[in-house]
C-alpha cells in the first residue's frame, strides 16, 4: 500500500498504540473518581496534558489552558461558537476567516451568519493571506479565525502578522487558529502564533482518532470569554464535560512526544514533497499548485482533463491512496474547493485536482510509483 | 484490587481491546475518504453501528438512527439541548425530568432553565417514578427526559409507563431516556422503552472511554426535531460532525457483542448484588437504600456516622474501590445526592452513603472482603 493521504488521517504509531494498551490494561480508572484508581488515572491524564502543553511552548500550564476534546472539529467549534456565544450580542458582529477554511470552521461560521453575524473571508491569492484586506476590515472584529496550514493546498499562512493587524484595530478580538494541519509539521508555539485559541487533533499526527485538544489562553479563561458547547460533570475546566478519554489522551501524548523527538525529519519530508512536486511537474498536463510558503507534507496538483475522483479511483486500484479535496467532509458534502480558487484555477481544473499528503514513512520509491501511475492515467484517462 | 466502582467506569474487555488493536493496525482509514482504505474504514464503522442497533432491538436501521458520539455526556446533551434548540421558542416551554438525573442531563436542563424553559422534576420516592405527578404536569411538555436506571441508587424506573402518560397529554413531546447505567444490564429495546432518544456509553460496558451513541427515532430524523451541537463535515447524518472515532466504535461494538452473548450472567450479578446488600445489612449502623425495583449491579448503602469520602479513602487504602455519589462529575463539582432524598435520608445520612457497583467479574470473596472492611470501618471510624 502506498498511502499518500496523511492529511485525511494517519496510522497510529506503534508507540502510541502500545501506550494506549498499557493504560487500558493497567490504568482504567475514571479520572474523576476520588480513590486510588481514579487518582492514578487523573495523574496520567495530567501528564498527557503537560506533554501537549509543552509541544505548544507552554512551560507552566494553568488550569484550562489545554483542554482535551473529541478532535479537531470539536476544538474548532468550541473556539468559534464558544467565543461567539460567550459574548453578549450587540447585533452585526464581525468575524474574519480565511477563504477555504476547513468544514469544521466553515460550518459554524455559516451558522453564525444565519444568526446575523457578519463573516468576511480573507482572500488567499497564491496561498497567501491578503493583509490589505484584513487591514481594511479589521475594525469591530470580535473573532478572527485563520487556519495555519490550508488542508488542501498546504499553504502556510502567516497568521501571526494577520492577528497583529486585527489586534491593532480590534484589541478585544479573540484570535483563533486551526492548526490541525500544521501541528508537529511546522514549528510553532502559542507565542509565535500570537493566538488566543489553537485547535489540534490526534489522528493527524499518528495519535488515535477521537481525540484533540484546544489551547485556551489564560486571559480567555480568566475573563470567561468562552462558553462550553455541552454541559455535565464540569471536566476540562468546565469547558468540555464528560468522562475523559484517558487511553486516547495518553496515546495522543505519546505520538506527540515521538514527533517532537524526530522533528528534524520534517525537513526530509519537505525534500520528498519537493521531489514529488517537481517530478509531477515533468508530466504533461500536470500542474502543481504551489503556495507562496508551503507546509512540508502537502502537494496539490491539477491533472488536466481527468476528474479528481476518477484519478483517485484509478490510483486506488493500484493501491495508491490520495485525496480529492478534503476527506474530512462526509461523502455527501463534497464541495468545490475555495482555496484552489486563490490559485487562479478554473472550475474544471479544480475538479481535476488531487492532494498528496505525506508522513515520515513515505519514500522516494513510493513517489516514483506515483509518477508512473499518474503518467499512465494521463495517457489513458484524459478526456480529449 | 477489588473494584466495586463499575458504574464510574469499567475496564475494557480483552476482546474489545484486541479489536481496537486490529482496527488500528490494519484499518486506519478515514471513513469519509473515497478510496479503498476509506471505504474499508466506512464498512467497519457501519458494521459497528449495526451491532449497536441490534442491541437496541433495531432490525433494519435507517440513516441517523444510531449516531456515534464521544460518550454519554455528549449523547445526553445532543438529546436535550438538540431537541430544545430545534424547536421554535414560544416561551415558557415545559420539560419533565426525574429528580436526581446525571450531571450530564441536569447541567443542560439548568442551562435551559436559565433561558426561560420550565423544568419540573418528577419525585422518585423509594426509587420509583411518581406517575401522579407526571399525570398532573403532562400537558404542554416539549421534552421528557427520564433516566432508566439511577446511577447512584440503582433504581430501575418504569420509563415506558411514564412516557405513555406524557404522550397522552403532550403527543408532540420528545421522549428521551439516559440508559447509560441500564444498557446491557437490564433487558430493553427501543420499543420496550417507547423512547424517541436513547443515550448509551461505551466505557460503562467494558468498551473504550470516549465513545457513546445516541438512538434517534426515524420520526425525529424525518421531522428534523434535533439540532447538532457542533458542525463540520456532516458526519453521523449531519448530527455529529468530525472524523469518526473508528477504533473505539469497533471496540465498543465488540464489547456490546460480548455482553449480548453472556446476558444471562446479569442474573448472577443480581444474585451477588443481593448477597452484598443483605451481607451489609447485617453490619450494625449500615442501611441499604433499596429501591422499589433495582438494576442488577448497584448497591447504595449508608454507613451511619462515617462521611462517605472518609470511608472511600479507608477502603481505597485496603485496595477496595467504591464511590461516594456519582464519579462522573469532576472533583470540584460534588453535590448532594438528590436521588437519595427520595429514600428519606437525612443530609447527614446522604453524606455517609457509598455506592458499590458491580461487573460480571466480581466475586463473593470480594464481597466478603468488603464486609470485613466496612465492619472494621464502623468499629474504627464512626464519630460517636
Amino acid at each position: 500500500m502506498i498511502y499518500f493521504d496523511n492529511s485525511a488521517t494517519t496510522k497510529m504509531s506503534e508507540g502510541a498504540l502500545a501506550r494506549l494498551n498499557e493504560v487500558a490494561l493497567y490504568h482504567f480508572g475514571n479520572p474523576s473518581s476520588l480513590h486510588k484508581v481514579g487518582l492514578d488515572a487523573e495523574k496520567l491524564l495530567s501528564a498527557s496534558r503537560e506533554v501537549i502543553a509543552k509541544s505548544l511552548g507552554i512551560q507552566r500550564m494553568s488550569r484550562g489552558e489545554i483542554i482535551f476534546t473529541s478532535g479537531g472539529t470539536e476544538s474548532n467549534n468550541i473556539a468559534i461558537l464558544g467565543s461567539a456565544f460567550a459574548k453578549k450580542r450587540r447585533g452585526n458582529e464581525k468575524i474574519l476567516a480565511t477563504m477555504g477554511e476547513h468544514a469544521s470552521v466553515e460550518a459554524p461560521l455559516n451558522y453564525l451568519e444565519s444568526l446575523g453575524y457578519t463573516v468576511l473571508r480573507v482572500p488567499t491569492k497564491g496561498g497567501a493571506l491578503d493583509f490589505d484586506f484584513i487591514r481594511q476590515n479589521s475594525s469591530g472584529v470580535i473573532l478572527a479565525t485563520f487556519m495555519h496550514v490550508n488542508n488542501e493546498t498546504g499553504a502556510l499562512y502567516d497568521v501571526k502578522t494577520a492577528f497583529e493587524i486585527v489586534k491593532e484595530n480590534s484589541p478585544e478580538a479573540i484570535l483563533h487558529t486551526d492548526c490541525v494541519q500544521s501541528y508537529l509539521k511546522v514549528k510553532f508555539t502559542k507565542k509565535s502564533l500570537g493566538a488566543d485559541l489553537i485547535s489540534i487533533s490526534g489522528h493527524k499526527v499518528n495519535g488515535p482518532k477521537g481525540i484533540g485538544a484546544l489551547y485556551i489562553s489564560p486571559e480567555i479563561i480568566k475573563q470567561k470569554k468562552l462558553s462550553p458547547l455541552f454541559l455535565g460533570g464540569g471536566q476540562e475546566a468546565g469547558l468540555r464535560s464528560g468522562t475523559e478519554n484517558l487511553y486516547s489522551a495518553c496515546a495522543f501524548a505519546k505520538a506527540v512526544e515521538e514527533h517532537l523527538a524526530s522533528f528534524s525529519q520534517n525537513e526530509e519530508m519537505a525534500t520528498l514533497r519537493e521531489y514529488i512536486a517537481s517530478g509531477l511537474e515533468k508530466i504533461e498536463g500536470v500542474r502543481v499548485n504551489r503556495p507562496a510558503v508551503c507546509a512540508p507534507h502537502i502537494v496539490n496538483v491539477t491533472v488536466k482533463g481527468i476528474r479528481s475522483e476518477t484519478l483517485l479511483h484509478f490510483l486506488s486500484s493500484k493501491d495508491i491512496y490520495v485525496s480529492s479535496g478534503s476527506a474530512c467532509a462526509s461523502n455527501a458534502q463534497k464541495k468545490k474547493s475555495i482555496a484552489l480558487l486563490g490559485f487562479g484555477l478554473s472550475d474544471d481544473d479544480i475538479d481535476s485536482s488531487i492532494r498528496i499528503s505525506l508522513c515520515k514513512d513515505n519514500t522516494k520509491d513510493e513517489a516514483d510509483a506515483l509518477f508512473s501511475a499518474i503518467k499512465e492515467a494521463t495517457e489513458k484517462l484524459v478526456r480529449r
